[in-house]
């Protein structure tokens, strides 16, 4: 509970800002996963220095504290498992400066990815993390998260396009970190806080890449027989020295699911699609179509298609980033897992999720960043039914071992967060959690700062763990 | 001094693997900057194991360590400014593992950077960072300063291409991270020790990106009546959306005497010129030729020339990467900094670099990567004439506050060593600086790892600084 003269010393930073009542909280009590944990107070500051008296406030009462942008996390990054206060950046949404001559803007964390891309679209320039959810979420957030989408595969995940912050740590300090250039001296504190899922400090203020509009854009559609051949094509394509800006896989259970729900023009009797997208200047990508066709071909396509315009391109795409609502339509309860394999590893670990599935009786379809190996099983299971959740769970923790077995990773994109706290043991030694948990404590030696995410403590936040009720607001 | 029985103790640990004579330690007492310091002992260890009980023993006995590659640096990381014991990691030198299908490398620290682009250029392969050090320079010292190099525009520096460490603690505990893939969870501790410079853990074992190498290779010199002319060209290319794979600027003074040197076919009486490399696909780079003579042209450049076979780009390439020798002809006695500028402050800069020049009386040329706004003034004097000396520093340390006063930063990629620790204070707050001191500290509790470097602590190594001598060596 937060003392009542704590309660009115942060009201009144907040400039009288804020949400306390019990079914306001309930819109604050979740994310896109599955994890859920109401918050005693929502405060929405307007500066870094109203962050910083908020938290000494709460540093001087130990009143737990979080950061939320949009809460289209996947991974329960933003739910307040201990309760306490939500610091929402809802008005912390300027874009503060534009500097196209050296390809970089400065924004406030509130603002939502898509429309940085929307104000400096006209002047063909792009932010290249896009987030299925890119509509809605916020770079505060895809900073925290380290957030990457589709076209990770050549433009890389949110670090990669961060030059400098703007952070408050826990007592107030306000830091800046990095800068305007491409590498700054100095110990990486940037790319320390990035990523670190609000654990460290809260970040008002972040200098961001802006990268230049291709000259051409092609987006492919390679159909398949069978599920090894179309995994297979993703090593085949880097063989031939291409990266292409995208490299989605569905495979036939996602869509027939996908295809009934957008009829974007999908196969409904395939065992597994690529959707491929290639940018540049015109002659090297229509060079590079050539080439993925000939790798498709080499792979037994049956069929490769490329969008003729623009809005078959984009029919296409709206097939793939609506993937999630089309599975709600068949199955309202699912689990969408998050793990990172070699690319060669691809068509043995889609083997082994239809292992695991068979094993525990449920089915799992799969919709996936291919080209860079990020797997995004879909467990679709039936929460009414006694034991079918536990189930889920189950094969979602077998998938991730299988992962980290062959090289890989518990996450690709969608971070950590409450869900994969306890996961943490699996990839890392003791000797490395330790040195993670020793720089946690040395910005917040106090431990208010988004507890029981991240690093798994041995009594993190899973004793309090909800069941994942619908999902179907998941956005991947 | 070290005692006696630790020195009998560490002997033993490197299996005899050490050299102690005094005419012996004056092979480690310089890198390729200005600052000199002796060691008391050099050890050769071949394992992680050895290094982390040579590490036991000197912080037991509170011995100051360090770790050394080629020695190639041009800010004194490697230098043991405070005595002790120098690593030298020229017995742990190879490459363990080459995993083409993922596009990686498993290295020791001691490799040789184009050694591992040799062992890989058959299957069409290249590791990127490519340091003009690069027959001599280490993986293990690329990663301590985050190394950059004429290719960094396209790539990047070094961080960007290192996947995992393997490192060894002042404590002797041995961690791992990072991992195989692009991107790893939880908090990151590859990027934190990438461009420390040695002052938080010994590195072991790097696992590190490989990339193909292009179809297509276009070198292009561009030549200038005028230096702003030539350094607005740089602009001018990026409005076009094009990124070189490296654009590299020589004034006329340096290009004098270049071609003096290594009768490349630099101009004689230019005022500057620009060196052009396009890397891609055929038809892409036949495009973007002619867009960048569009640009050269829009500048006014009055020759545009194409090398036209491999062996005219070696040429080229050779009066480049040559250029410290050629100075060495002229003057024995020359200072190099090392600072950034956004791209489009270039021609503004070097004008303040001329100002500064004539202001001490001192001729200063310009060679440097214009593409990522890294500037190289090489300062020449006299060290023979009193005063000289402390003129070139003066000046070196103006153009760097020049730097600041613009946005850019004081070192692109030579790192802050010895030289630049007390400028650290020039371009971060204190707040920042005692952040990143608290991050050392967490690492090295007792400063025992490369004690004085990157980070002021108000009674760093100035004071037992040394005189710079001739700078034939320096290796750019």
């Amino acid at each position: 509970m937060i003392p009542a003269d704590a309660k009115r010393k942060l009201t009144e930073i907040a400039g009288n800002a804020f949400l306390d009542r019990p079914e306001d909280m309930r819109l604050y009590e979740y994310d896109g996963g599955v994890d859920k944990a109401l918050p005693e107070i929502v405060l929405f500051p307007e500066t870094a220095a109203q962050i910083a008296a908020i938290l000494r406030v709460a540093l001087d009462h130990r009143i737990p504290l979080l950061g939320r942008g949009a809460g289209t996390g996947l991974s329960g990054g933003a739910i307040p498992c201990r309760g306490g206060i939500v610091v929402s950046f809802a008005r912390m949404n300027r874009i503060l400066e534009i500097d196209l001559d050296n390809e970089r803007a400065v924004v406030e964390p509130g603002v939502v990815n898509l429309d940085l891309t929307l104000a400096v679209q006209g002047r063909k320039y792009f932010f290249a993390p896009d987030p299925s959810s890119q509509r809605a979420c916020t770079i505060g957030g895809n900073v925290a998260e380290n957030a990457g989408g589709p076209h990770t595969l050549a433009y890389g995940v949110t670090t990669n396009h961060v030059l400098g912050l703007e952070a408050v740590l826990p007592d107030g300090a306000i830091v800046h970190t990095g800068g305007m250039g491409q590498d700054h001296p100095g110990l990486d504190l940037t790319g320390l806080l990035t990523g670190s899922e609000g654990t460290m400090a809260l970040i008002t203020k972040v200098t961001v890449r802006l990268m230049r509009q291709p000259e051409a854009v092609k987006t492919i559609l390679a159909i398949y027989d069978t599920v090894d051949d179309c995994a297979n094509t993703v090593s085949e394509i880097t063989a031939r020295a291409i990266t292409p800006a995208a490299v989605e896989m569905l495979d036939g259970v996602m869509l027939r699911m996908v295809e009934e729900a957008t009829h974007a023009g999908y196969p409904m009797d395939a065992a597994a699609v690529l959707l491929i997208e290639l940018e540049g200047l015109q002659e090297a990508v229509e060079e590079q179509v050539e080439q993925v066709r000939d790798a498709c071909a080499a792979c037994h396509a049956r069929e490769f298609r490329i969008a003729r315009h623009a809005q078959e391109r984009e029919l296409l795409w709206k097939g793939r980033k609506n993937a999630f609502g089309a599975i709600g339509r068949v199955s309202p309860f699912y689990y969408v897992q998050d793990g990172v394999v070699p690319r060669t590893q691809i068509a043995p670990t889609l083997r082994a999720i239809g292992g695991i599935g068979s094993r525990c009786g449920l089915t799992i379809s799969n919709i996936f960043h291919a080209g860079d190996g990020n797997m995004h099983p879909i467990i679709l299971f039936d929460a009414r039914k006694p034991g079918d959740l536990k189930k889920a769970q189950r094969a979602g923790e077998d998938i991730l071992d299988h992962c980290i077995s062959v090289g890989g990773s518990i996450t690709g994109e969608h971070g950590i967060g409450m869900e994969k706290v306890e996961l943490m043991r699996h990839l890392y030694s003791e000797e490395s959690l330790e040195m993670m948990r020793r720089l946690k404590s040395l910005f917040d030696p106090d431990g208010m700062l988004n507890p029981g995410k991240l690093l798994p403590t041995g009594k993190g936040c899973t004793e309090i763990r909800q069941l994942p009720l619908v999902n179907e607001k998941t956005m991947l």
